[in-house]
Formats: C-alpha cells, structure tokens, sequence
C-alpha cells in the first residue's frame, strides 16, 4: 500500500516535470521521440539508418538511456550526431529528470528533432512520459505477433508500432495481420511502418513520417 | 531514499519467502527452474519442446508469469502438463508469494520438476529470487551479442546462458564467440548451451541439462 502511493507520487512528480519539458521543447519548436522496445528490437539500428538519412537536412540529438555501457551512444557518435549517454544503474526506464539534466549537453535552440532511445523493456518506461511528441514502439517479427497483448500500455501508450526486421518474416512464425490486429485493439489509432534495416525496407516511410513530425513542430496549430 | 529503502525492505521480505520456499522444494526433492529473457526470446518454445521431450520420463509442473493474458498457459497446456498463470497486471516481475500462491494448485510430493517461465523482461526479474534451483537466461540471435554488458545484473545472477534460435544466425550480425565472452566477463562460471527450437540443434543436451538437475534434487548432498 505504501509502495503503491509512493509510486503514484514519483509518477505524478514525472508528469509534471514532463509537462515543463513539453513546454520547453515547444517554445524552442524541437521535435523529440521517445523509442522504446523489448532489448535487442533494432532501435540503435533504426537510428542509425535515420541519422544516415536525415541528418544532412535536420538537425538532430540524440539521448541514450542503458542501464550499463556507452555502446550505443559509441554506435551514434561515429555518425557525428552530437549524442548523450544515460546510464540508469539498476532503473529499468528514462525518467523526466534525466532528460531535463541531459539538455545541458546540446543547445536545444539548434534542434529540429532530439530522439531518446529508452531503456530496452517492454514494461517499465510505459509510465513514464519523457515530454515527447512521439512514442515509438519498436517490435521485431523474431519475438512474436502477440507482444502487444502481453505488453498493452507500452502499445496503448505509443502512436506509432514500428514491426522491425521484415527481412527475417520467411524464417519465422510473425503474422504481420496478428501484430496489427493485436495493437490496434488496444490503440484503434495506433499508425503502422514496417521496416527492415538490412533491406532498406520502409525506411523511406519513416523518414517522411519523421519530416513530417518536425514540420509540424515547426509550425504548431494555437 | 525512501524509495530505496522501501525497495530494500521489499526485496528482503522477497530473500526470506524465496529461502523458505527452497526448503520446501528441497524437502519435496523437487527440481525448480526460473526461465528469464527479454519478451520474445523463445522461453515459451523452449518450455513447449521440453515438455515434449521430457513429460513422459519426469512429472512436471509449469508456472506462467505475464502481465496480460493466458495466451502461453494455453501453449502449455496443450500437452496435458499442469500450467498456472499468474498475470502480474503492471509488474515486471514474478516475486516469491506470487509463487508461494501459485503452489497451492499443484501437490508438490507428485512432482520431479517444476519450471516458472517469468514476465518477459531483462531488467527487474533479476532481484527477485524465486526459491529456484537453477535460473537460465535465454538470449536469442537476432537481439544482439552485447545484451550481457547491457543487462549485467540478469546474466550475473543465472547459472545458464541459453542461446535461443541459432537457426537464424546466417541472417544476423550476431557473434555466438562475443554473447559468450561478454557473458562471461560477467559471470566466469556460468554455463551455455545453443539452442534452436526450429531446427532442434542443442535440445538434447538441454534435455540432459535438466535430467542432471532433476537428478541432483532427487539425492541432495547434505
């Protein structure tokens, strides 16, 4: 009982941090996405293949979260994409505090888009709102078409499912249909890429989704 | 602080009920497994080829742990073994009462084996012993060989590294040399089988794994 109010407490302090980074990143008109997934779903590949793509027309940050290592940060850095790395310890998700003392790394006034690549865990940084624009969760066709039902808030909680690794559906069981039909009854609008790093499969789609998104932070509606 | 030391008290509570309920499977001579991953590594296929490997020589138990849905206690009960699911809502995490819980659905004295396949999650399972006698960490090819420096306390805390669907290995990047080695930085003694439940490369001496295991609790030293 005591555990459970403590939670709520820390949720509610995240919130609200959340909010004034949601604010912040507004007023500065920068575009963030927040990437989640189970480890090893190929969200450090996806980022680099959309720093590879994009980086020459946008300007883009990148925070790391892990609970240990700076590989992935070393993985973006090599790209020339100034990155941040975050390691958590033993915290299995990013929280808004993290992300707030991790801007005094870039100047955000810079920025067309920040992406924060989460923890890998398909639980825990579903209740934490970073103050992104977007969530992306990424589910890759080797770890079954039924993750969404086992894991509803992260898919509840994103606005976008990434099905990662397409090139790997003729060595597997996956049915794009199930993953789809399994998200979407838990987030009728829940839109939809599918993607393959080693073919090149959709990543132009995410890439236009992408540009669009910062388009719109350029220019928000009120 | 208050949250570390509410978690420290949750977690020795967890210690004490996880020793007693090894006295109780060593008192019962029954051999128990805790089966931990990331969500889609393939613990459920694994279990599914044991249990047709294995259910006609011992008696064996299942314990299903997901957030949501009894989809892999419906895979397991299909071969007519005795399954209960537990659904731990938001936790991300099987803990020893849920355990304690769970045994009253079965009779402990008719069994050789049980196995607890844990919630898909390669970060909070770590602290929390189950009472286990062996704990085996799958990690398949397709997530990415530097999982055990990403996730070092899950790989620190197993006795056996499973490398699941090397079937797949000619499509991926992946390094079997590499996941071992980084594995065993962390952990020098634990032990690796490979395994492929495509292909069935690596099930028998998984199967022999557990027959020594079942063996040992059969006639314990001391």
């Amino acid at each position: 009982m005591a555990n459970i109010k403590l939670e709520k407490k820390i949720l509610s302090r995240n919130d609200m941090l959340a909010a004034e980074l949601r604010q912040q990143f507004l007023k500065e008109r920068v575009a963030v996405i927040n990437m989640v997934s189970s480890p090893g779903s190929g969200k450090t590949s996806l980022l680099e293949k959309t720093l590879e793509g994009l980086s020459r027309e946008l300007s883009i940050a990148v925070i790391e979260g892990d609970l240990q290592t700076a590989n992935d940060a070393k993985r973006i850095a090599v790209t020339g994409v100034p990155v941040h790395q975050i390691n958590t310890g033993s915290a299995c998700h990013l929280e808004a505090e993290m992300i707030r003392k991790a801007l005094d790394h870039f100047n955000l006034k810079d920025l067309d888009l920040l992406i924060i690549e989460n923890v890998g865990n398909l639980v825990c940084p579903s209740a934490f709102d970073l103050g992104e624009d977007l969530r992306v969760v990424l589910v890759s066709v080797t770890e079954g078409d039924d993750k969404p039902l086992k894991y509803p808030a992260m898919f509840h909680t994103a606005q976008l499912m990434v099905v990662s690794k397409v090139d790997l559906l003729p060595h597997t069981d996956f049915s794009v249909d199930a993953v789809i039909e399994n998200a979407r009854s838990l987030n009728p609008g829940i839109r939809i890429l599918q993607t393959s790093c080693r073919t090149g499969e959709g990543l132009p789609d995410w890439n236009q989704f992408i540009l669009s998104l910062v388009e719109s932070s350029r220019h928000p509606i009120g």
